[in-house]
């Protein structure tokens, strides 16, 4: 490879994504179709003012008809560039993450384009901050696992073709493709398994109240409780930051005092993963049941039993989404839900201690 | 955040970089003090033809002498870019490297830089690509977890001011800083522990030979069997992929036949945690440590015992080199080595059996 340069490289790969995505419609049939001019059909597609409403639907529908993408190979080429899609994660040391990151880049690799990543750290500012940097790096489409609630910043790059898929978490405030796992569900069935076993006081941690996932099981939870007529004590839910320190304190607290709870539900893979330690401190048996499989869980004594989702799948779905929309097919913004799977392996089966 | 545009984002944080970088020396200042034409500096600079040999020393002179980079803040500013650094990794799902992601990130963002990732999959011409596309996205700077073993395709960027440093393994056949844990002497002492537990008959899997952290770790393992005047047998030793299959049959051919070795030496995470679950399926107790942390070893019975890098520091470590580049110190290439942390939790100290 050592007289290869980085010219032959790009201009190979870019090679490869025209012909992926194949011969595009053009501004000028767009603006033909719209009987208007090239700079009208421009200033649409880059958000520029100086367009009546009546000129825009009309370019827009033009647009839609002939499923012109701005983002297209020809670009692609005219600018020498990789195809490139960009991945927003919360969390890069999150292992999660890991198979979601591995399969987006798996589906994009199939399509001849590069992925780069980045992390919001769960900061909704610096996730409009690397969503836009990215979307200035040219990228053709977006998957992002949102830390913000607003998207309304990015409704000027869909709109300008950046294909835009939402993943683990929803979309706020626009109309976008999202791809998640049942989490109410999936808490639900996990909890109702406790209860199943004779639990009754059965306490739930969980993650930051205003993240969807951690909202959506609290709720899953609330409704097996419900669904048994076991009315919920505000002691039995403990709801923050995941870090060991604070997810520590709040299991302590639950399987401490006068009437400790006999099993735990967690609300993600890394309070399972603390959780699982502070029960294995304590000696006396609390039954446990996690949301997300963690690695060895199976090899522990007692084995855990999780709510698992499938990582990989979420990440698969959602890139192949991301590239039905940069081949061009205009299809209506989905929600889509993918089950979980409830993996029994011990922690969960235990009869509540007295 | 609702009214901001990304211009404004863009701008404040190219504002941080500015502050950050300070006022660089121009191609004017190196033209000046080289007493050549600008269109030849940038010759120098781009790599391009007809530039003397005596010319092309004299910039470089002037370059090294004022600290020019093409890449810095001033260009930032004109084209309204965030600063970034791309980190390239060898597998998006390795836990190992998620640390070590998180701790580049965190110093990139302390220096108001955006991180993007992207992988190699262990594949070199994919690292090429990926590295060249980063580059082509303006990159001011690269952290790379190399897959292939000859960089010289990078030297045009470097030159041009991309500041590169390497880490996890070294460069090939270029002169760069690289940051590396010490796998030869983690290998050698984890290898020693098992023989001063009573075992002769020690097996070692690990990754691919042509990785140089799995050729270290190999060589550690054959130093310190050679120090205890111990011949090592081929069947002992199994190198190649990672995956759960390959290192399965590895591991279940070396415990058994009619001599099975009484203890493993696990080349990497990887290898551990499927070695960990051969020897939990086998009943009979093998001594075992394995390099790398890693997550819950500790309450698995046995705990297992490691021979732990500490990963967020190669990471801290390396991007903190890189930030030093970009600030304009101009320092020769080093090669930094990190010490390795042998923990032991009884699975390396069962005695053998027989």
């Amino acid at each position: 490879m050592d007289d290869r340069t980085g010219q032959h490289i790009v201009a190979e790969t870019a090679r490869r994504s025209e012909n992926r995505y194949g011969n595009r419609p053009t501004m000028k049939d767009v603006a033909a179709r719209a009987g208007v001019g090239l700079k009208t059909v421009s200033r649409v597609v880059n958000s520029e003012p100086g367009v009546t409403p009546d000129t825009e639907r009309r370019v827009q529908e033009a647009i839609e008809a002939l499923g012109f993408r701005r983002n297209d190979s020809a670009r692609v080429l005219r600018k020498g560039r990789t195809a490139s899609i960009g991945l927003v994660l919360e969390d890069l040391a999150d292992p999660f993450y890991g198979p979601l990151s591995r399969a987006v880049e798996e589906v994009a690799r199939a399509h001849g384009a590069l992925l780069i990543n980045g992390s919001s750290a769960e900061d909704p500012d610096r996730e409009q901050e690397l969503v836009l940097a990215l979307c200035a790096r040219r990228v053709d489409g977006l998957v992002v696992i949102p830390a913000g609630d607003d998207h309304r910043y990015l409704e000027p790059e869909m709109k300008a073709g950046v294909a835009t898929v939402f993943v683990d978490r929803p979309a706020g405030r626009i109309d976008a493709d999202v791809v998640l796992s049942d989490s109410f569900g999936g808490a639900r069935d996990g909890v109702a398994h406790l209860i199943a076993h004779g639990h009754r006081r059965i306490g739930f941690i969980g993650d930051m109240p205003r993240i969807h996932t951690a909202a959506e099981r609290l709720r899953g939870y609330r409704a097996a409780m419900e669904d048994a007529g076991i009315p919920v004590e505000d002691e039995w839910m403990s709801l923050g930051v995941t870090d060991p320190q604070r997810v520590r304190k709040a299991a302590e607290d639950m399987l401490s005092g006068p009437s400790p709870v006999t099993a735990v539900f967690a609300g993600n893979n890394r309070v399972t993963v603390t959780v699982v330690r502070v029960i294995a401190e304590r000696g006396r048996p609390v039954a446990l049941v996690g949301f997300d499989d963690i690695e060895l869980a199976d090899l522990l004594e007692p084995g855990v039993t999780v709510v698992a989702q499938d990582a990989a799948a979420l990440g698969r779905t959602a890139a192949e989404r991301l590239f039905r929309q940069l081949d061009g097919n205009l299809i209506a913004p989905e929600r889509i839900e993918l089950p979980t799977r409830l993996i029994t392996r011990g922690s969960g089966e235990l009869p509540p201690a007295h």
